[in-house]
């Protein structure tokens, strides 16, 4: 009997841990799919204030489609914004599929961006291990 | 030997209710980041819709952006749809970080609403908890 | 005791089969209530490329708003990519509300589509079941 006492403790223990470590442990993925730049304005002062409100939250961008224009050097407006939010830890995904399909140069995305061969699918991976998902734009 | 089965039983009925709880209560949290009028008026629409379908649900509605222009009594073209359904249950929450950085008159925010300090961080934590998301706007 | 390991055990496995069958069924239910064309054609890309990428994927298009716009066939600008997609396994869902508030005929929705009462209502049982979401458009 004790011994399936403490079996039972131990499981609703760990139980207990995943939860706790599940409301500690915040992680968001955004996407971003829009090319307007006032949404790209706008994304940077949202970074800012998740950061002030939750400093140990991971975030992710996935940005496809025309969002991508967000992590290309020749098109972005926030570049320097980008160089100081992924010091801070923010993970910059650029999606391969945009990429092929806009025919952007490779050289000319941000070398602090990461690489997802489907952005959708990325997103979709990332919610079915728990992570909240945010559409960022208007 | 019995009693293990007893607490085993408890552990199974507890997560069997748990798991009937979740489909019976639905809990739904809306972002609208659209200053778009068109959007706005579609959200009531969608509101009517929902409380219609599942008169039970708990819907918040995140105001944040541009989208905060919806709770200001001096800018919303539905002031009177909002009285409503604040008085069916619907929550509507306006996010202090807009308003600091919009500049908008905390007297102006529509006395039904309530406050949150960082509109994507409670979007984020709702979700933690269980709660369905979906980004209003087009 | 050991009747109550071997409860614990196929609690315990069966628990594990659960979470393994979770990262294995991938399970996504898009949001489209965008008119506008260009997040039509963008959403074809978009179910190549996820098709490609997790062909066992189940798939739902829920249209609502302006975005039953791409199921109806004197509207839709993708008539034959549908089609082809349905006939892949991409679920189409029409949303019945929206149909009786924009007075859609009923008989132009195209034959490929399922219906449902309320989009988001559905949209919210989907994630309440654990499916990803995704907001479709830009």
């Amino acid at each position: 009997m004790k011994r399936t006492l403490l079996i039972l403790t131990l499981i609703l223990a760990s139980l207990a841990t995943l939860a706790q470590d599940g409301a500690r442990q915040h992680r968001i993925v955004m996407q971003l799919t829009s090319g307007d730049t006032l949404a790209h304005k706008n994304l940077m002062k949202q970074f800012k204030n998740m950061l002030e409100a939750a400093p140990t939250a991971r975030i992710e961008v996935v940005c496809h489609g025309p969002g991508m224009d967000l992590l290309m050097t020749d098109r972005s407006i926030v570049r320097g914004k980008l160089k100081e939010f992924a010091a801070q830890g923010v993970t910059f995904l650029a999606c391969n599929n945009t990429i092929r399909e806009r025919q952007l140069d490779h050289a000319k995305v941000i070398p602090e961006a990461g690489h997802v061969k489907a952005g959708i699918i990325h997103i979709m991976e990332r919610q079915e291990d728990g992570w909240s998902y945010i559409k960022a734009g208007f």
